[in-house]
């Protein structure tokens, strides 16, 4: 619940997107939030999907359409463990253009050097309404994220995955800064400086370290969001 | 009152700029609120008119100068059943210069492939101030929307209708956030990829299904929408 | 008080920058506050000061250092009753290139067709601290001005002025809006199209019957802006 | 305190950034909070560093990794008496590209003509995770700062410094403002006029008599800022 009411705060997530989690006592299953803004999800209406994207112990309240994002994506990366899917605005120019979307900034690290592009058009067609609304959908846009950790859909969106909740949502809160610095820089002199892969693989080995619950940095950052949402104290 | 409400919220509507639905029981009448700042019109304010811009009833409240821009697209156009005129600053650079309004994220699907821009000087000449002021301005915008959803109105506007106020409303929520994506995927390399007519018809289509009154993800906007202006629950 | 209220509000006034009313009753005085923070300005607080900036009745309070900008142009143009001197972000790109500042929406039209640069490096050399400190600075800035409404004042802010304080402030509220739309513009295809010295003539004749204060198209702004401000009811 | 919760507010610092000030008793010492983010730092804080970036008196607390920013600059500067670090998103753009930053609004004239940029690849290699994290780095950084008031850090942010923490402050509260002007007017028509080294110096000169603690300006700016993180009346 947290992390919905932090990434709704930050302007990841708005009505539409959605965070899910691995259950970490079945790798076959996944907690995701029934159909509701990000903003409004309370701990009463997380639901329990299989890997298929079907909802599990007979729980017949309205899923997100999209879930089969967040199945696939669980069933091709045993080492994923959270993944966010999210329409966060600043992200959307780079979908419908070539620019890359690069790290420059250190709270990014761990999208990589790389992050694909997928077009729903290229595999089905050019009459769908860009929606992940199948099983197939969601295993296509899983092989274009490959072995990444974010995936840019035209359109629409991005994916994003990582090892734990607090890792994913730690990066996705800097993304559109990140966007919105890339932007800039492109408008000035020069060309843009990225950070290096070796440099990633630094920051991220840190964070990997320091993100762990009792890093006075990572407490630092998640403390100040959930006083932000008026979650002090909570989790 | 709802969706003056919601679109002052989400800064579509300023101080100035209305929106206005079909009488549902008289194809030849329309709802407006007499002249009036969007956040500020509640129940008692809306007045009734005629196809030719008349309030009727004989309502002497000062009504918007603008009123014929609804009389005239009623009159040309059976199927609208919801106008809404605005000054959104985001679509502003889109009507002064020769820049094509695509749409390039889903949300705004319902605006169709092209937006066509109107400049009342064409019309009318260099001397007007730029106001839809007369039945003829109405009659002339009407003629330059033809069959389209959206039209530019040069250094003043747009005008967008749709088959309900759900409809219109939930697609003029994203027109800012088109209009910024697009203008950021100018600064971008490469070419900008938008929607096909195919895919707009799709999402169209099922959105089309989905805005019905039950459907969750229509819901799902519409309640964080009504939430935010603090009418939960309210029409 | 309530142009102090509203220009803060809209970002237009920040702790610095001022707006000034010549005395009705007296050409050769005006009013102009202490030197305070636009939002923290009350009744009390208002100066009055002839036109060579000093003030009357033996006030000792600090007045503003600029003051000199609205004494001279009170004394060099009888037409006008309002001052303003701002350092409004979005005007300062303006100042700092040769890019014209260009009406290209309508509730800006009092600015005219061309807005003069003024840079007091060319009359005042190199090593001034940029501010109009003296009535020597402030005769050069109104002679740039000549007979237009608004001045440019490099790397500083601007100054623009009116015959009357609604005149003044309700086009001072729209100019951030009409350069964040003239920058958008920029990047965009096509040349801009901005309003013809006709247009704005008829714009501002319209306005100044409008902004009578019985109109109900200005009182629609004005009451609007007094809510904002927590000011309803008062002026 | 007030120092934090204002350039919190401002947008320069956020969760992560931090504000010192050399012991006006002891050139060797200098304070700095424990590891806090800037809006939630309270008086009992506050830890004494030396100047290899220490904690003096034992005190156990985590502090900042990047503390070593601190004690290097005021080992190299004895006319320091504050630092400032901050990622501030406005600068990022600058430290990626090579774009100049540039004065060109007075109220930065202390940042000078010039600002270096440092790249902690070139001293420390390409595997680095960017942060200042050993007293080495701070010295190769206050090397880079030499004479300066502000370095920029490539990816990362920027340090400044200053004379005393109110001037230290009221620059860094307008360097976004900078940042966004100049990116602003880079996307404009003709040359970029900075600030010339005889107008900083000249308003660096006034302000200097004008920021101390009774003058007016300084007071008008402070008092403001005061009022909008609520600290009336406190220092």
């Amino acid at each position: 619940m947290a992390a919905n009411r932090i990434l709704a705060h930050h302007g990841v997530l708005n009505a539409y997107g959605h965070i899910s989690a691995r259950d970490p006592d079945d790798a076959e299953a996944f907690y995701l939030s029934r159909s509701l803004s990000a903003s409004q999800v309370g701990e009463g209406d997380i639901m329990r999907f299989d890997l298929e994207g079907d909802a599990m112990a007979d729980d017949r309240r309205a899923p997100y359409v999209e879930r089969f994002i967040h199945a696939a994506i669980y069933a091709a990366r045993p080492d994923v463990h959270c993944v966010l899917h999210a329409h966060t605005e600043e992200i959307l120019p780079f979908t419908i253009t070539s620019e890359p979307f690069r790290a420059v900034i250190r709270s990014v690290s761990d999208i990589g050097v790389e992050v694909p592009r997928w077009d729903i058009r290229t595999g089905f067609g050019d009459a769908t309404n860009l929606l992940v609304s199948t099983i197939e959908h969601g295993r296509d846009l899983a092989a274009t994220l490959g072995g990444h950790s974010m995936v840019l859909m035209r359109g629409h969106g991005f994916t994003s995955c990582g090892p734990s909740v607090l890792r994913t949502v730690s990066t996705a809160v800097n993304l559109p800064r990140n966007a919105r610095v890339l932007l800039a820089a492109r408008q000035m002199r020069g060309p843009v400086v990225a950070m290096s892969a070796a440099e990633m693989a630094s920051v991220s080995g840190v964070s990997g370290r320091d993100l762990g619950p009792d890093s006075p940095a990572a407490r630092r950052g998640w403390n100040l969001w959930l006083a932000e949402v008026g979650l002090d104290g909570a989790e």
